[in-house]
Formats: C-alpha cells, sequence, structure tokens
C-alpha cells in the first residue's frame, strides 16, 4: 500500500456503513416522534443535504408557476397567472414533441432549451463563445458527473487512473471515482485560510501520485462544498495553467455559481477564465462544468435536471460522451423546462420580474444572515471554530473535542465527529453530516450544516447546537 | 466464434450507427419542414417509440391537475380543480420533506407512495402479499433493468454471464445487456401462432448457450414489445417452472400491462402466477417485476418514473440493490406522484371518477380501433403480413420486400427493413423503426410503429404507409 493510499482522508474513521446508519437514525426518530415517543424536540432539522426546500424555503413562484402551466394548459387560458407565465408556458409547449410535457425529449436537452442554455452561458461569461453542441442536460450534475469519470477513468490500464480532488470535497463525487477503481488524488484546501487553494498544494499533490496512479484530471469544485470558499480570477488562471502543464482535464463543478454571497467575492466561471486567456490555453485546456436546477436560487431538488458544457474535447471522445448521455433516455422534462427559466430569468418590464426579484433578494439576504447569525454562534463556542465563507449552502465548521469525548467516541467505534453527528442528531434532533464523508486533514474534525434554511428555522437550530455543543463540553471535560 | 455468436439476431444487417442515422435523418428532415422545404407531407408522424403523447394523445386530466396543484400549491386553494384532486394533491405535499415537490426524496422512493405501490400490487394480484421493502422507484424501468443487469452480470468470471431475451425484444434491454459485457442468449418467438412464447424454444436456447456463456436470467417481455403478444396464465406457470428447475432469475418486463386489448386476453402478473402457485415456487423463484408512469393509461414519459419489485432475492443481494439504487439520488418527486396516482386512480363516487373513467375508456377504444384499423390495411398490402397483437402499444407488421428492392438496399450497405425505414421516413414522413434494432428470424424483415395514437393520426399513418409501400413494391416489382 503506497503513502497516497494509506493516507486517503476521506471516510477515514468511518465506514460507508456509518453513513447509511446516520440515515437509518433519522428514519427511527421520526417514525418515534410520528408515534408521539417524547424527546427534547418536535421535529427534526434536516440540514444534512444541500436541499434548501426540505427546511421550508420556499421555491420561486415564477418557476413553480411556468411547470404548472405547462403540466396542465388550461391555466394557460386562466388569466390568475401573469400573462408572461403564461406566454411562456405555451411557447414551452410548443416546443415539446407533440406539444406536452409528457413525450420524451432528446436524449441531451430539447434543442430549444440547449440552445437557450447556451446563451446564457454565453451572457454570464461577458460574451465568451458557447457552442450548444457542447452542452449536454442530464438528470443532474452528479449524473454527468459520474458518467464522464466513466469516460475518463481506463479500468483497462496496468496502471489505475488517478482524479485530483479537493479534501474536504462532496462525497458523492469522490464515491463514484472509488466505484470505477480510479484513484482520488487528495489535494488538502487551507482551512486556516477561508479554505483557500494553494498551487503548491496541487503540485505536491500531483507529485504524490507518482508510482501509484496516472492522474488524467483535476476535480475543481467553486464555490466550494462543504468549504464555501470562492476562487478568485487569479487562482483560476493558476489553475488552468497548471492543467494545461500537466495535461489535465479539469472537472469545474460550479453547481454554487449563484449563491455567492461574501462581500469581496464574485463568481468567475472556469469557462469564461479560459476563454479571456486566449491560446493556447483557450483552444487546448479541456474543460467539463457543470450546474444544476437543484441549486442556486432554484433549489428545486425534486426535479432531478442539471447541465454541462465541454469545451476542447476531442471528437472522438465528445461521440463516447453522446453515446454514455443517450443510454438513459432524457432528463425529465419539467427539470429541463426549470434549468430554461433559471437561464431566462423575467426581466424587467416583464409583469413577473418585480416579485421575482422580491423573493431571489429575499434568499439572498437570508443566506447573509444565516451564515453570519452561524458564524457568530459557532465562534462563539469553545471547541468550535468555523471560518468565513463566501458562497455555497454550507458552513463547516471545526470540532475540538476534549480527549474524553475523543476516547467515548473511539469506544462506540466511531470517528469523533460521527460520534458529535450521531448525538447531535439524537438529542437535539439536528440532522448534520460528520466531516469524515467529505475528507479532513489527519487529526482534524468537522460537521457539515446547510444554512439555506429560513432564518427562523436557523436561530432554532443554533439554539440546539449550542446546547448540545455546551452539555458535550461540560460532560467531557 | 460460437453458433450463438455468430447468430446473434439482433440488429443483424445493422450497424449501431445506423440507428443513430435515422435519428439524425428526423433531425434533418425536422429541420427541412421549419425552413420551408417542399416535400410531400407537412409534418412527420412520429411512431418511433412508445410515447403516446408524441402523436397527440391527451394525457388523463386527474393525474396533470395533481401534479399542477402539486407544483403550485396556490391551486389547491382553487376551486376550479376538482375537490378531490385538491385533497389528493395536500396529502401528497404533505408527505414530500418539507412539504414541497422540489425537495429530494429517500432514493428509494417517497415512503409512503411506495407502501402504496405495494397495497396496488398486492389488490392488482388478487391479494398476493407485497412488502414495500422489496419496492424501488427509479427514473425509469430501464434504469431499474439496467441497474439490476449491473447486479446479475459477473464481469469477472472466465465465463460471460448469459440472458436469456426474446426475439423480437427490447433494443434498449439488449444493449444494456451486451454493454456490460454479457451474453443475449436469443430464444424466438412464433411469428405464425402470433408471437407465441413455446417451452421448447426456451429449452433450445438454453441449450444453445452451453460452453459460451453460464446462464443466469430469462427476460421476458408481457406484453410483447414489439410483438403484442399477451401470455397465458399457463404459459407463464411454464416459464417459472422452467426458471426454477433451472435457477434462472426472472425479469418479468411488465410495463405495457395496463393496455391489454385482446379480446381473450387479460394481463396476468409474473408475480401473482408465483404467488398462486405456492411453495416451493412462490419462495424461491427470484423475480424482479418492472412497471412504468411512462406507459399504459398515463403514458407520461417526459416525468421518468417507475418500479420494480423484486420478490425472493437473498438478503445480501437486496444490500447490493440498495447500493446500486441508491447511487443516483431520487427519482423525480413529479414522476414519483404519477406512479402513486396510477396505483389510485379516482374511485366512484369521487368528483373525478366520471371524466377519468370517460378519458381511459377512450384511451382503450383508440387503441382497439388503430390495431384494427392497422392490421386491415396491413394485411391488404402485399409483401406486407402482421400478426393481430393482443397488448402493449405496438404493430411489428413483416416486410417480404421484392428481391430487387433487397438488392437495392444491399447496394445502399442497409438492411431490407432499415432500407424500407429511411426512405419511409424520407419520402412519407412516417418515423418508424426497423426490426433488426429488435431482433429478427434469419432471412426475416419487419418494421415497428406505435399504435397509440389519435386515430386521425392513425388514419394519416395508414395513408402515407399504403401510397409508400405500394409506390415500392411497383418500383422494385
Amino acid at each position: 500500500m503506497s503513502m497516497l493510499q494509506e493516507n486517503d482522508p476521506y471516510m477515514k474513521d468511518m465506514k460507508q456503513v456509518e453513513t447509511a446508519a446516520l440515515f437509518r437514525q433519522i428514519i427511527r426518530i421520526m417514525e418515534e416522534l410520528r408515534q408521539g415517543v417524547k424527546k427534547p424536540y418536535k421535529e427534526v432539522i434536516d440540514v444534512a443535504s444541500g436541499d434548501p426546500q426540505k427546511t421550508g424555503m420556499k421555491p420561486l413562484s415564477f418557476v413553480r408557476q411556468i411547470l404548472a402551466a405547462c403540466l396542465y394548459p388550461q391555466l394557460i387560458n386562466d388569466n390568475k397567472l401573469p400573462v408572461d407565465v403564461r406566454q411562456r408556458a405555451q411557447r414551452l409547449l410548443g416546443e415539446c414533441p407533440g406539444g406536452s410535457v409528457g413525450s420524451y425529449s432528446a436524449t441531451r436537452g430539447m434543442p430549444d432549451i440547449v440552445h437557450r442554455v447556451s446563451e446564457y452561458i454565453s451572457r454570464r461569461d461577458g460574451g465568451a463563445w458557447s457552442n450548444p453542441e457542447n452542452i449536454y442536460i442530464s438528470p443532474g450534475s452528479q449524473w454527468s458527473l459520474a458518467n464522464i469519470f466513466q469516460i475518463l477513468v481506463n479500468t483497462e490500464a496496468s496502471t489505475r487512473t488517478g482524479i485530483l480532488t479537493p479534501v474536504p470535497g462532496y462525497n458523492t463525487s469522490i464515491l463514484s471515482i472509488k466505484e470505477l477503481g480510479a484513484v482520488p488524488v487528495p489535494y488538502y484546501l487551507d482551512e486556516e485560510q477561508g479554505w483557500e487553494l494553494h498551487m503548491e498544494e496541487l503540485h505536491r499533490a500531483l507529485a504524490s501520485a507518482k508510482g501509484v496512479c496516472n492522474p488524467v484530471a483535476l476535480y475543481i469544485i467553486n464555490p466550494g462544498n462543504p468549504s464555501g470558499q470562492v476562487q478568485s480570477r487569479q487562482s483560476i488562471q493558476e489553475v488552468i495553467q497548471f492543467a494545461s502543464e500537466k495535461r489535465l482535464f479539469i472537472l469545474a463543478d460550479e453547481v454554487y455559481q449563484d449563491t455567492v454571497y461574501g462581500e469581496k467575492s464574485e463568481f468567475v466561471s472556469y469557462k469564461r477564465v479560459l476563454a479571456e486567456m486566449g491560446p493556447p490555453f483557450s483552444d487546448t485546456v479541456e474543460l467539463a462544468s457543470f450546474h444544476s436546477a437543484s441549486k442556486g436560487m432554484l433549489g428545486e431538488c425534486g426535479l432531478r435536471c442539471g447541465y454541462v458544457e465541454l469545451v476542447n474535447l476531442d471528437p472522438a471522445v465528445m461521440k463516447y460522451i453522446y453515446t454514455q448521455f443517450s443510454k438513459d433516455s432524457c432528463a425529465p422534462v419539467l427539470g429541463q423546462i426549470a434549468l430554461d427559466v433559471m437561464a431566462n430569468p423575467p426581466q424587467p418590464g416583464d409583469p413577473s420580474y418585480p416579485f421575482y426579484i422580491e423573493e431571489t433578494q429575499h434568499i439572498r439576504t437570508t443566506l447573509v444572515h444565516n451564515v453570519n447569525r452561524a458564524l457568530t454562534a459557532f465562534n462563539s463556542l469553545p471547541g468550535l471554530t468555523c471560518q468565513p465563507g463566501e458562497g455555497g449552502v454550507f458552513v463547516f465548521p471545526r470540532l475540538d473535542l476534549p480527549p474524553r469525548a475523543i476516547q467515548k467516541a473511539k469506544e462506540a467505534g466511531l470517528g469523533p465527529d460521527t460520534f458529535y453527528c450521531v448525538n447531535l442528531l439524537e438529542d437535539a434532533g439536528v440532522f448534520a453530516r460528520p466531516g469524515a464523508e467529505y475528507g479532513q486533514k489527519e487529526g482534524t474534525h468537522h460537521i457539515r450544516i446547510c444554512i439555506m434554511t429560513p432564518p427562523d428555522i436557523m436561530e432554532e437550530l443554533l439554539r440546539r447546537v449550542t446546547s448540545f455543543h455546551t452539555q458535550l463540553m461540560k460532560d467531557f471535560s
């Protein structure tokens, strides 16, 4: 076993079965609550996934009105819905085969929607060129990512395929890599520097793969999940130069691009920076950029839809992509329509514009409020430190538990963070996820919490965590 | 190369690239029509897939009303929708995490819906036991099937895994098997006997696998796709006995169970027959039965949802199933809700009941009308013979083309049926699929046509096919 494998930071101290156990635990608790079993809480606050509607965030009315009208076209003739909604629904239905959202679409997505997503990308990126032929709509960004991993990973080569992956990073992606028999090559984000990505760390990580695997790609999550950092334009430039020099395919998971809240931060896409860098980078560096209707302002996880844009891929590889993405019929048509609305929100002058702005502004304000409240609360507790995030929908506070608590966890056969989450759920009814799932530096422990919740839920959550944490520190001090 | 491999009936005379070419052809033609290029037709009739809404069949109002109300809950307070729709939507939203269809559900499906699907199966099967723990909701039956194939196929064994597959059979399933490196072991349905399944043919097929692969499963499509036959209870019993004796896992693709129209036919599920046979069959024969919201009365292909029920699987295998089905997050929540409505349609006394019955009756009448019209038309043409179907949504008429037409096809590098479909699409604007995609007996050629279309579309289709076919027979006689 190589150094790299010995030091695999993902799921350290945590068997995959423990993740399943946490899910079984919450199902049991919810069932007990339903049966009236007395607990210190009446409802579980589930902040375990980036699923804003689960904790009560409201969906955008414009999105829902259009979807409802497409599903039940009688609503198009009903003047209760704004006229721009009705016109938009009418146009979208005209683009569906047979005029119905109940028909299959082209496997890569409805051509008109693919086209408009391409225009949206171009607008977002200051006019950078985008080709609809390079865009694939799928049942979600993780689905796309897993399929592209599958194309990148050579299962027949004697040396295993390596993919550079962030620590901490999104666990589902890391699992996809491992399932294919490929090697995640961890690079560590610098927690003390707000989870910044350092170039020397990328170089170190790449060197660590020597003799272990053949690294072919660099997986980036920006804004970070769970870490919440947002890369600067300069940082992205440096990463692109590195990828170009080392011939690495860049997989840019940019699903949190619409939720950047740091005062000095802005989201800049890899595609844009690549285009602006010009040749040779702009026409050689291979890039896949992922986005989703599940995240950002929409948060429509239940619709299951996302897209990927592919840049500079060899036409021979694009053929494989086409086949791979055609296997599973099309993405849900209603999800595709949500994606279209994401790419083309109401414009000034449209009847739906004022309320759309009000709703999106409310989401932004909530996010900023919640993150500030969470930082203040967590950083005021002994044994908890939380880096200020700039984007995404998570905080990833660090736990420094007393040695007796760590010992107790060990006795229970659990890592300290899993031990913490199990008890937080049982005692306080807060469902958070242990850092071990996302990877963490040896000897450090974290929990991941989704902060895209209504403010009152966030207050209740902070109250419960504070009380639980204070008691735990007392019990084990 | 073994006899079995030499005689692979699937895609014979047809490279997979030709399927893609047909799809490119239709995209080109539709683009030309859009640009006003003059053709003998103004619109293409697309009967290439089992997608009723694509050709203008109307979705069921009850389904669409509930989905619209779940998406845009303001509609629940609007008395324009029937009260049972509003109550149902209210209850379903109460079952969604966070009360919204925009949240992720449990990966195997919303627990309440899984439960009701289980009850529905039990009712359908005359009270036969069904356990919600054995039911998995997924983005579609083909998705489920591909995932179960993946578990059945042992890629590491020195002998390849074999799966008995019908000829003709659904092409996507066959492709899934081939992609996994497994061997489809063809058994032929008897065209002259209305595509009946004969036991001696299953025995012959199994014997043909000797020395080639290790057959572990038997894939059945009932009602047949593309063949439209419906198995009798006795035939199913015999198949189950055979599977039991030969230790084969039965994969029962029963997605057309709600569209059985043969006067003397009725759909009986494998699960029901298995339960009624009693021990040792009922507690040993492994079975997976697939159903979908895309087919039957709903025809909601664009929603992407289906379920599979697993019977008698080893608990160790069920663990793999759980993992395999948890990889891709949940099925679209709106699709799950459609499945719930399929399992629980309006009942007598409910406000929506009369119109629901009217709509479903209309679909049934249309199907019977269309199949009769198609049989009469096709069987009156020289060189076309069509077996009377009993169920499903396809006819699969056989082509007996003049030798000069076959020669012409050969010169074009195409099989006779592909040649026919290419020209039918180009000259008559009818998009049908060549039999080669589904497998056919050596020397026979067919086309597959979806007959679930509005009657006027069916008439226009028959008019076009008749005219095209007559001209072709004349040109090449």
